[in-house]
């Protein structure tokens, strides 16, 4: 599989959710045969962990409540008492188990497919590859259980999830990588998401950008993993920042989710199964907060 | 059916989604042959109609860009040029297509299952009741293509969809609803959402609490329509304000999803499909801006 | 006097506030007599005009309030129930009575004195030229009651105030301009400042660039109106938009002061008095809400 | 003088304010006699201190620029390429150096003079009590060098500015409160603000009730000091939280400035000068982030 830009055309805005066909999709769904849901989302609130200085808090409050609307509507003659309870939200898309854009990340001034940066990414969000192109994914995930195959409770921020991290963890769930995959990664650190945010975001175990090659080499479509940024933080070469992110995302299309929480189906030793997201079509944003499932 | 809070305990907070049965799940997702999607949602960007005043405009800016993060990250020491772009929203949750947490009205100080608003409603949003309680929703969705069986483009704003159009819709499009079912609601109102916004919003054609009733009492889950608040504005009772919600949310424990994009799907005429919907779990949340699909 | 920008050196930014001298400062405050003072400025309250696309509507809601935060410290040990009410606030600094910074206007990619706007403005504000670096403004107020002047309540969208209205205004004020001071425009389109907030903000009468330059060759520090803009919307010229701003701002170092209340100053017919305005130091910000004041 | 809400009538809504005369305004202007200006204000940026939860974080990035601005210009026909600059921020009300509102702080349920809060206290922010009923503060300022009287740098946190303290300052400075002025107490914490927030908003020497009390008798308008609260934090009486905001705001009606950069004007040993302060009329909110000055 190559990864140049062109593979999919010069127009796609896409990326690798092209190997989402209708076969895949199909084999996914008839792949649930119990019906079970299995919830890989963390909740949102306030509190929730972000990486100062780009990402922001998350900020909620109630701007309309029920005795004030009631008050109001009375005055408006009505006798029914209708409390409407409505909140005010502050934040960035990045906020919880969120999946990135396209065009979330630029290598120099280039952003995926041939993208100017300069073009594309304006006051008001991205002209092109926002969130809103990437559509419904309905797929087989794949979990790679790399924590659980070192035998560690968690790996350590720094330390990197290698090729043969992958490998023995596929290997450990009796599954290979197909075109069209999403691969989920378990490093462990997610047990510190809400529970302790300061050491959830001072560092974390990762993947480095040979592991990202490899499973995008076999066709993977996302790449999702229990921390923030799906790489290791801090990069062990100190003189290259992100560079998994400028990777997946802006040479071969492919989309990271971050902050997934796989302690359930790592417990119940679930490896494949029907995944399911769903982004929220934010026009022009570089991410959207999502609510991905797998379901057997 | 009975509609009485008890019905599914005093410690209920999903209310209708209780129907939402292992069994309803795999038939839904049984019942797709084709893997086609139907995407039955808007795009949300700023200009998105809203009704003020207790709904409030959607805003978004890039945050951190391309150009900035680059600089910031070669001072410190990086080479490889990482340019982040990431943006700021402010939102309320209902801003095109969402879903109504059980949270969302009450009627009076109550709310759902016997809640009390003052216990429940804090500064920070819904301590019971909030959106993150709402299951993934994998169901059979109904399409009542009202517009379509009245022979109008659309119907109009202040006309009321009776219990008659429902019948007259259901039985055009060969259904009968069933329990864990989802209704959609084609007014023919979705084709302002984005194109007359000023006209979207300032009156809508939408369901009466008779018809609701008679939804519910089948065993109806959620209530979605391709307007605005699903139920008929203004009330041609103007002494009563948004009885539907009060109905729905706070007695009967049924969402509502609004803002329904369901051109498409009409216009191939589907009448059921695989419903899919996946709210984001902002936690305390009053709703969800949500991405929902068809599939068949 | 010179315009061009090495007048007051090459890292100069507050421009035209060198004017502002103690000599100047101490004049205007010795002619205070009486002790009165009126308020020039509008309340900043949601619904407040703004000009879309570039302004954005105030918000504000509570965050805090007694009842909560009562509870939340009893939870703590408290026993004297304080209540804190507290708000979120989400605007621009262009909300309101208000002051450009310097830096809000940029000819094409220059903005005042030298400053190159690549450089200059980042993700999070003015690295240069924002307005904390606007000093205390006090010294003398000049009155140009154009309006009153033509003897009609108000002029009219599109009209333009000539230097020879001003010239006028001056005259009937009994005043002539010196250096240091403010300039204060009525055209008495301020009355429509939160009544009629879609004709405020459609179009205004106001200065064009000569006016601006006649009064900024005999030494104006600021120039305000009781109109959004200061200049002439829209402008005669259609293919020219904004140029007072770049003319002031940009190329002469010159404040303008927006949404001004004259209307009590004028029906006093105060013409030259003691001028306040003190803009709150928001770091790297293109202006100020603020609450300006004359005294007599 | 008495502190019952009546002594300003049962309409009253700006409390001590009533207070500066015009005779105590004039008074205080006719003391400026060099003409120079002390900016008692810190600047405000993001990062700047705020006390969680209920102070929120200050947020700002840039909504509109030039690069962009001019784009869309040009688009329209303009050949002028005018650049506007204009941000977006998120903020309280409470941010860098603020005075707060009489509505701010509650006594269980009820406001200042008699208000309850239940009816003052809206969703939007406050109907009676909002920082837009305070007037233009142009008063005699009286600095109480606490520290410097004490010799310390700086006091401590959960250390009490008592009475004594405040009599042995006035008698360095030279001065004797009279009815009308602001007091500002010099803690020495300032210095915290900006160079360590942690350690800023952990704790704080401040005055106590009885300091309060004492200032409040001899007729003070508005307390502030250089910390964020105005009073000692933690209160060295646990089970007593924020006491003198309930004092001075909901019993007395006497206003709190906080965050002042008190520093030049200690180094100077200026004791007594012209108080300026203009709280931007913000309709309903609890208070506003300002810029006073002090003049000698």
């Amino acid at each position: 599989m190559r990864h140049d830009h062109a593979q999919w055309g010069s127009a796609d805005q896409i990326g690798a959710a092209n190997l989402l066909t209708t076969e895949k999709r199909l084999a996914a769904l008839q792949s649930v045969r119990q019906g079970r849901i299995f919830d890989v989302s963390h909740e949102i609130y306030m509190g929730a962990p972000y990486m100062a200085p780009n990402q922001t808090p998350y900020l909620m409050s109630i701007f309309g409540s029920w005795r004030h609307t009631i008050a109001r509507r009375r005055k408006m003659g009505a006798t029914n008492d209708a409390g409407t309870n409505l909140e005010r939200i502050e934040m960035t898309t990045h906020v919880g188990t969120h999946i990135d854009a396209l065009g979330h990340f630029s290598k120099g001034d280039m952003l995926y497919n041939g993208n100017k940066a300069a073009d594309v990414v304006t006051d008001w969000g991205l002209d092109r590859l926002g969130i809103e192109h990437a559509p419904p994914m309905i797929t087989r995930g794949v979990l790679f259980d790399v924590a659980g195959a070192t035998g560690a409770a968690h790996m350590q921020p720094g330390q990197t999830v290698t090729v043969e991290h992958l490998q023995r963890a596929a290997e450990a769930g009796g599954f290979a990588v197909e075109p069209g995959d999403i691969a989920l990664i378990r490093t462990g650190w997610g047990r510190y998401f809400g529970t302790d945010n300061a050491r959830y975001v001072e560092g974390e175990p990762g993947i480095d950008v040979p592991a990202a090659k490899w499973l995008i080499e076999q066709g993977i479509v996302a790449i999702g993993a229990d921390n923030m940024a799906v790489e290791v933080l801090p990069n062990p070469n100190r003189s290259i920042m992100m560079p998994v992110h400028q990777f997946a995302l802006a040479e071969c299309g492919v989309y990271l989710i971050e902050n997934l929480a796989l302690e359930d189906v790592a417990a119940e030793r679930i490896h494949t199964a029907c995944f399911i997201l769903l982004a929220t079509k934010l026009r022009g944003a570089t991410g959207a907060p999502v609510r991905p499932i797998m379901m057997t």
